[in-house]
């Protein structure tokens, strides 16, 4: 077979490339309200995490929404949106973004196959920019090729795709599938796209066909295979169900080999950029959510939970410790059981062993917060900060209302509500004097008893 | 082959159907003391389960128990119940509920088989009552047939039951399996129980035999095919474990098949009759008991637990929440950490973000519950409650001592014991004023080190 | 063939045996600074569980570890450990131990195998005593058997350990592996280990080509079997969670099979040690440490923790309960949500139901601990036991300042910090009076919220 030799088949090192986000989708399959591109995975919309792939490998995004989809084009922003009004298709969708279409090659990718990696996209522009070829496309070899468009090609020379409910019994064989996704030059992409028809029972308008039009032209197709992980679509729930664990997956394999232990792994959820230094020992049963970081010899323990904090070497971190962001856990330092730190650092060595809130506050070194330490640090309408310094003993079930500070090496009593700055060295009181009345415990007791009884 | 036609073979439309279950097992092999019918299956007995599915399809229950049993006469209820007094097999056991055939159909089921469907006992039924049909059993094809009783059959029609011990190797290759449910006309089945003898090593009386009784009176036999999730038995606590993770797996693709996200299914609790509204979002390791409805848009996050509580639109649960019986959590209110709520109406756009527990109260919309907030309600007695109006401020580690009414607008001082109503737009304090005592900390604390340091 | 007959192939009763224990390997390929015997599998550093393991089987251990290994030193007290300076290879590191081989026979075994059970130990040594077998080595069938040395062998007499590297394509095919676990007479061992040369890519003396010496001396080598689960190696932080996961799968079917109920075992860790009598029931998510007992009856919900502890017949503990070291919660008890109980116990029927911190304490029957209730059980330098009667009703958000007693049927007022003893039947009050400001509360929220609107 011999393939036309055009302009575009000739590589560029500098020749930009653009990619266009298919976006509009609605959530019907997902039986949601929101879009497609809205439902979440690791944490994220599902175009959050396309647009961070993309963004590392194409010059210019543009994202292709439907109409009403605000939130859609804020998540987009900076990168520009189009709208597509009406749903004709995904040929359709892509042509609405022509105007940004630019000079040099365009790809079209899909907010609901959002787990395509950087490295896969290069792939696909390299084999694009090689001599000769004027289409790449995604192939990948599923577990279970279902329905999925078969690839008929040889030694990665596509001859065309067939849909399932048109291919032979000997096509349906073929375990190569089509991911859909394209990378062709800008021009040429666009006279395909402005010639696909829609004579077909939907009256859509589909982007494959452009697979046929090229094939046509007498242009090189390629298929550029990747991992069904990376490749498959998201279309239901359950679909987003096994993204997400498949994700987890990689993220854990990933800890694990750079040398933090946890425990049970199939029971740890990380984001994309928690990061887990060597050393880092996580029991089971914890949740990081992003912007999480923790240095060599700390450990988290069961029931935990972390979100944009940071926990520093040897800190000892639960059971059932919730950090939150702004959370900055000194070395060696110990946050217990039910204990909530919010936007707070502290110190070196200091403890807060249990259900405790610390938020607006900084905890000096070697500073042990009792039992039941609350800190006010809201009124309604302000935040206020709670200082505290080194080598303080917080008696339990002390009530710290910020704004407030408590010197160095000072005391506070057990059951102090603490509304004024404390002195360093002090010992601050704020609780009432104790008085027991004799006999008083048993006739309550006898009269509620009583009253009980007589219903 | 031919087959008898008689009475018992042609459907009436109206013709009652009894349901017997057998539930007179021991919990043998459950090393259990409790009988195994009370053996808990997705937080409620196995029998329970059987019995909500059975009271679907017949008309009449019966349950057949072992003495003493007193626990499961009373789950039983309204349901009869007849004793059998000497365990000598199935099919004795099954004629100790005789007094109770009454008219039509006679179906015989197992506590330790309690998830068979109801669609699969109307096919059983139907095809009881199909032309020609006298006698009408369950079978399985299991992953792995084992020592299961084989099923000779073609095309559905029963030949004979073989028992693993007895069977050739030739009929051990067969996959279908008896799953040792039968249905028959009530009086006939009658005259087969009675007919069965006893005559094997055990001296017991086996339901099977029925099938072999009924062959030789030339009556038809079909075995109707259900799935082995629904079939196999639970004669162990691996298994309850298993048949646990299949009724789970259901309830979770279920629950994700209605537009619930389920970060990580396998994570995620849930019941028979857990409400999840699309669009809810249900993050990693989270329980729901039973008596849950969650409404459109809400976030169930992390380490929750809910039972027998009303969570309306957008709320946002957890992490670490605790919505006991009685909650209702009003639209897009909060409860977060280590907050417990029970019997408790929580306002639209209330707050209880931290460390509190809420008994028997309502809870104003707009209202902010300080963290470590508790309301006293029980006296060791009686139960009492607490009222707060819409756009309170409660203070940190406030004590609400029931019955208590807190007016709308009003603030409660942090630290401050309420035992008395406070009216709308006051300020209510019940703390100590704070003092501090200069050098006293540090004197306290060496004196204490002094202390140590000198044993 | 014929083997050579030696004294050290006739089995003696009472002959003495010697395992030396391979633990000098550093953590690299873990990525960790600890070494690797050092690691921790079931909350125990690997080293441990072998440790145990082999004292079941061999009279005497010594332990190989590497320059500045003071903390594995530590963990191997009180057996003997020989440092090997060098890492020139497992023969000599065996060899380091040559002045404990002592009489009778020897095993080498290794830190990063430690799974290896008791049972399989003593075959080893009982096949190495079988008449005419001079060498005895373990051998398993894995799944993937990858690169592992092949044992050339025949009805169990080994020829030869071939090499992965060296092997031909046919001795790729053999399907047994060696495990490098070698048991021999202690002089003859000493003689090998001496023998073994270093002529190989890496230098290094193999412990694996004692086995050709011993078959060049014509001895005969017996393979002795056991299941990869407990002969795999391992050398990273995956196979490290793998071998995690196999140990928890064993302790939870053998916690099953003794008739626990483990609602979801997939969720639940235990220890080696955890103890759990038949009838007690687990919810989802449940981490016991080491040291944990629990009585018939009792259930454990979800979320909970504990730790050297022990529950008692029908209690009830969680969801959200940790239990610590030293907790003895007594017959029918009841710890709730956010509970931490350390070093305490708690009469039969009493109950800590909500956000309670119960530290170094005695709690009497049927007492009533009230939602918040702390006990201050530490000054900085000291701990301090608090003493509660039977019947206590303790109010809600009590603080109780220890050494302190409450007595018999006293009661404590909610809100009150205690710090002297409270006599029996009293009612103890150590709080303020409420007072309520009218129209203060509406001040000062239009004062702040005034504040706001100004910026």
């Amino acid at each position: 077979m011999a393939y036309r030799n055009s302009i575009m088949t000739s590589p560029l090192p500098s020749r930009p490339a653009t990619a266009v986000l298919l976006a509009a989708g609605l959530g019907t399959r997902m039986k949601s309200s929101r879009p497609k591109a809205m439902q979440r995975l690791a944490g994220r919309p599902m175009l959050a995490h396309l647009i961070a792939n993309a963004a590392d490998v194409f010059d210019r995004l543009v994202v292709v929404i439907g109409p009403e989809m605000e939130d859609v084009a804020e998540l987009a922003a900076p990168y520009p949106v189009v709208v597509q009004h009406e749903r004709l298709g995904t040929a359709h969708a892509a042509l609405q973004a022509e105007a940004y279409f630019g000079e040099g090659d365009v790809a079209v990718l899909y907010a609901d196959n959002p787990l395509i990696s950087a490295e896969t996209l290069n792939r696909l522009l390299e084999e694009r920019r090689s001599p000769d070829v004027g289409l790449a496309l995604l192939a990948m070899r599923p577990k279970e090729p279902g329905r999925y468009g078969r690839v008929v090609a040889q030694d990665g020379n596509v001859d065309r795709i067939v849909e399932w409910a048109d291919a032979t019994s000997e096509e349906r064989a073929i375990d190569l599938c089509n991911a859909g996704v394209l990378c062709a030059d800008a021009d040429t992409f666009r006279t395909w796209l402005k010639a696909v028809k829609n004579e077909n029972a939907k009256g859509e308008y589909y982007l494959t066909d452009v697979v046929d039009l090229a094939v046509a032209d007498g242009v090189r197709v390629r298929a550029v295979e990747a991992a069904e992980d990376e490749l498959r679509g998201i279309n239901s729930r359950v679909e987003l169900a096994e993204a997400e664990a498949a994700l987890q997956n990689r993220l854990r394999t990933k800890a694990m080999e750079n040398g933090v232990t946890l425990v049970a792994p199939e029971t740890v959820f990380l984001c994309a950029d928690t990061e887990l230094e060597p050393d880092v020992l996580v029991e089971p049963h914890v949740v990081f959510g992003p912007g999480v970081t923790v240095r060599s010899g700390a450990e988290i323990r069961a029931f935990s939970h972390l979100e944009g904090c940071e926990v520093q070497a040897n800190a000892l971190i639960g059971p059932y410790a919730r950090l939150r962001p702004g959370a900055d856990i000194g070395v060696g330092a110990h946050i217990g059981n039910f204990v909530e730190v919010k936007n707070t650092t502290v110190g070196d060595g200091a403890k807060a062993n249990h259900l405790t809130y610390l938020g607006d506050a900084d905890i000096g070194a070697r500073t042990n917060v009792g039992a039941g330490t609350i800190t006010c640090n809201y009124d309604g309408f302000f935040k206020h900060r709670t200082l505290i310094g080194d080598n303080v003993f917080v008696g339990s079930n002390a009530i710290l209302v910020a704004p407030v500070s408590i010197g160095t090496n000072a005391m506070i009593a057990a059951g102090s509500t603490i509304t004024k700055d404390v002195p360093e060295n002090a010992l601050a009181f704020g609780r009432s004097r104790q008085v027991s009345k004799p006999e008083l415990g048993r006739h309550f007791k006898e009269t509620l008893k009583a009253r009980k009884e007589n219903g």
